[in-house]
């Protein structure tokens, strides 16, 4: 057992900081929407597709070492976070790793060099937490698939240039396929795009009569199952930047309560807010050593389904706790938006619904603990 | 022993409710500042200075109803419970129960009509919690008190009519004392507006050599022992506020639950989310009996400053706790903006910290358990 | 409403307190089993069957009568408080209240005098928080009734001179009822008594072709829809003295960290442990104020469902969580045995599951919420 | 980074848990004092002294070596688990450490082959977490060092033949220090053992002109700071057996909720109770690599302070909340002392407070996150 980095690992995590200090800092908490910039500064460093083969344009990297870069830039600067999130962890790990020859040839370049955009296209009206009951269509005709639904909450709708549209082949669960789609396709419209409590932009997604190639297909069956293992480093991915945005929070609480006086003393030698701190700091402990061991137990690529539920689960928790607990310290000055405390707080509520819900997360955490499955359907 | 209302009661909370859902209700969540016509519907149906006395132009009632009045009217229209709150419970009071006749004349019917708009300068760049650290001056000049200073976090800065500013009128803590300040006084101006997490305004007073008639002064020493009384009123108000969104979040998030469906059932028939809601409910439950305890136990118009404490504290963490639980149930469309259970989390927030942050109310609480001061200073 | 005491209902608090201290202080903690000198001396000053109707030997006064008598006693001597429970909300008001004039005749004046006890007997192997899985049987034969079968956890078995036992007379779940059983009756017989973590005891009860008087039984259908009202009623009671054994704990708390020094001064001086307190006393306020409303809301004797499980499992959570925080605040001689702090702790932890678990109470909340039954069976 | 064991470290466990299983189980939960029988076979197989030195009598082997040998015998037997806190984690490391030639000769193999106990006589009536408030003296006349005072709390002391006796040879914080004192030493007596919670025996000692050899002092000043490495071992076994107890309870209550019926169905069915275990196993799996990270960071054997400190106050928060949850699964059983769950409750409600109270703790954490002192003197 060892809980160090390697030389190499803290290199890179070093000059991701710097990196992060130097070029992402000063525009941090000024972005609207993606931090288009700033991937583009991530690419040309190499820090895009750090997992992903050097054959698909990747880096050949370690998970940790994906997650030691989104720590150090998250916690200087979240949009960019989620620019290295979207270029490493997220639904481009879908293709990367499912993707035909042909759709990665077309889609990667795009997606590693910050010029395109992809998100999840997965609930729907109906279809939440329940995929399974998701009514979006495809079906094949030709050398294409036709796509028939609607798509809502997609992550950054306005701007993405690809999603990953989830829909059934057939009637079954079993049925449920994914489609790459250009928001370029026929019959593919993007509908009026809302705005998240942090911000962020999310919209809906059209297809009528949809057409994209064949070879865009990612799964035409079984889907929820063979993507599991990548939904567990997206899963990583979002733990990740709950944690590093908890810390940046805690490091400024921490900055503020030794140098903010009241009552003629500083903050930190009020015993209530010490021992604030304490849990604060436990809860970062705790919450960073279950996301490694989630990291550095997938060999394959692939965390095991219930670390990583409950580092994402615990991460989220204590994040959103942590940021709050940070915002009190600064008082009025916190709730107040000329500060980035209350952003903290606004932008880690939502990975405790994002990407599995710390409900959907105690789920598995239970089917894991008592090794079985739980029908959730009546 | 009751728990009941009378009948009259009763019917004060119908009728505030069911103006609220008339009037208020289509306007509701798209306020950007201070709702000026709500207050002065509100004025026009007897609903301002509800607990003042006929002779200062109120109503002569009791606490409790303009406790029952602003439920009613914050679980609709928060923005409509803040004109309660300014009408009823805050800065007024100050002036209608330590007010001259002249200060009384010129400022109520301004205040009770909405067409004037009062708030509290207290707080400081180096003065927040320990208000006695404040710098702002006053002295007196023959018929005037010259004030010089500067107040920050000052809430509706923009829109005020009026300030309760905060000064010393000499070096020791018992000099502290508080003089009504029109904004059109010569020497007073306003700084650059800041915004909350939850939207609402706030800013900088400065007072320069700043003139009011010597009548205007509230208090020249000792003001904060004795304001003391009315800062538990305004502790009610603000804990009812708190109260009220989480009780409409929780509302609305039961019947979110009892028609949503996931995997095939309404989310109500999940356990895990059942016992949540009994949670949230237990919680209502005892906000709600210690806030209306401080008030009924209240009967010269000051409560109980322990009992105002546990009210404030207990209403405004179980009103941030019940308002996140009921956004999780929503899921995405609890974190987007369009609905409004972003804005319950993000405006409940700001109660642990405003009138008197729940650190604060928990220093209170202590001091009454055991009988004695904590002295805060080294 | 009204948060007061009349003064009949003071100068009867008052009573009970001076009665605790006096007769019953002396011998606190020092309890094995029932303590029946107690519930002798209660019933000598007409402090059993305090709701009970004159006509059945009790002092025909209200539940919140009894209430305030429990709290009094509880927190001086929580054995005592026992007896108050066994002589006025437990099994004692199924017979009151669903009784034959001949089997209160037989039984009443026993239990009202402290020279009988009697407690329920429905858990058994197979049903628990499940009762209607119970299998004990019972069928009218001729003027008697006959019961078979087997009841686990019956509290203070060995003392026990009457059960009221749970059977089926059919098999559906409405067929089942309840029928007093004195242990003197033929076939009835006790098992080996264990012993709860609280150093109470309980124990089996057998019954073989038992037969007891027609007469004795309280119902033969549908008997937990009928009773659920005097459940509510126990409820109350285990509440209460959860509720005044935190008091307790509390109290002995407060005294220790107003004069026991550590670090050359009052640990009440440590802002952390202030804190605590505080959380404390809000949580005790809160408990107190939930079990009085559902007390006071209980015109007809019979507490609403929803307000004494939001009562109990409040006030159980409460207490044991007080309880715990209190021993804590004494370090080792709070862990040890000769301090009565680790009493609180094993004693409040079992009303957590006694009378109704707090998972029960929060099913139970969560069908009022959701104003609908939700069934637990597959 | 690292997060599995090497095949010998897996090798060493699963021989402790073998061991455990045969020869420890039979007896577990019948302990009344210090499991001597168990001790001597620990020793026979070379799982005493794990991490002393070899020309200590010990077996070199690492602190993970250590823990990895208590958990798997502390959750089968956790009196065993105790043998192996005293003869590898305790007072035994003071010794070892801090020993000269002559008191290492005379007292390690005593205490290697479990015919001899240590404990450490530290806390006096009116110094707990406050150490340096003690009065114990020590005063060096000639070859002899001579003590005089009463110490309180002494773990196991009916039992002890050695105690580590904290004294002040002047009068200044600096001036404490500490020696090993045989129960033989002349003016040296026991008092009478008093009981914990947990059933474990504490005693008070008193040395009246107590005469050891001088060879006997471990440190004649600045003790507290000395050693401070070795109370972080201490911490870490503490640590480990909360963990242990509650890795049992959880995993009882996991068997218990597969096979238990409730409603007709398995308890693991009700997501209600899915969710805790969930939340269980999440702290269960943290405080787990907490206490790793804290072990394996000790590359000279000495833990960071802050990371023993934050391993030991969440290990033991968890295990206590985790031992209720489990014995909470179980209902009235639970709560029987037929069962170990309420053993486990109280046993770990006890490392709360011993071997440095989860308060002390939080302390030492503020202190490294705020890297300064916070004098708790006035």
């Amino acid at each position: 057992m060892d809980f160090s980095l390697t030389p190499e690992q803290q290199a890179l995590r070093a000059m991701a900081r710097r990196l992060a200090v130097e070029r992402f800092a000063p525009k941090a908490f000024t972005w609207k929407g993606f931090a288009w910039e700033n991937a583009r500064i991530l690419a040309s460093l190499g820090l895009t597709g750090i997992t992903l083969a050097p054959e698909d344009g990747g880096q050949g990297g370690s998970l940790l070492d994906a997650v030691l870069v989104m720590e150090a830039v998250s916690e200087v600067c979240p949009h960019s976070g989620d620019a290295v999130q979207a270029t490493n962890f997220g639904a481009i790990r879908q293709v990367s790793t499912f993707g035909s020859a042909a759709v990665k040839r077309d889609v990667l370049p795009l997606l590693l060099s910050g010029e395109g955009l992809i998100s999840a296209g997965m609930s729907e009206a109906e279809a939440g937490s329940a995929l399974t009951d998701l009514r979006t269509t495809a079906r094949y005709e030709g050398d294409e698939v036709v796509l028939n639904g609607e798509k809502l909450w997609s992550s950054y709708a306005p701007e993405i240039t690809h999603s990953v549209v989830w829909a059934r082949f057939g009637p079954r669960a079993r049925d449920i396929g994914c489609v790459v789609v250009p928001v370029t396709a026929p019959g593919f419209s993007k509908g009026v795009a809302g705005t998240y409590m942090s911000g962020e932009h999310h919209g809906a997604l059209y297809m009528e009569e949809c057409r994209v190639p064949r070879s865009y297909v990612l799964a035409d069956s079984d889907a929820l199952r063979t993507m599991f293992t990548v939904f567990g480093i997206e899963r990583i991915g979002n733990a990740t930047r709950a944690l590093s945005l908890a810390q940046a929070a805690f490091d400024r609480a921490v900055a503020h309560a030794k140098t903010r006086t009241q009552f003629g003393r500083p903050l930190c030698e009020f015993q209530g807010l010490q021992w604030r701190f304490a849990d604060m700091r436990m809860k970062l402990d705790a919450a960073r050593l279950l996301i490694y061991r989630a990291v550095q137990n997938a060999d394959d690529g692939a965390p095991d389904p219930a670390e990583a539920a409950i580092a994402k689960c615990f991460a989220n928790e204590a994040a959103f706790e942590i940021a709050n607990q940070a915002l009190q310290v600064f008082g009025a000055s916190g709730y107040s938006t000329e500060y980035p405390m209350e952003y903290y707080v606004r932008r880690t509520r939502g990975w405790m619904i994002a990407g599995g819900s710390v409900e959907m997360m105690r789920n598995h955490v239970a089917e894991a603990v008592f090794d079985r499955r739980f029908p959730r359907r009546p």
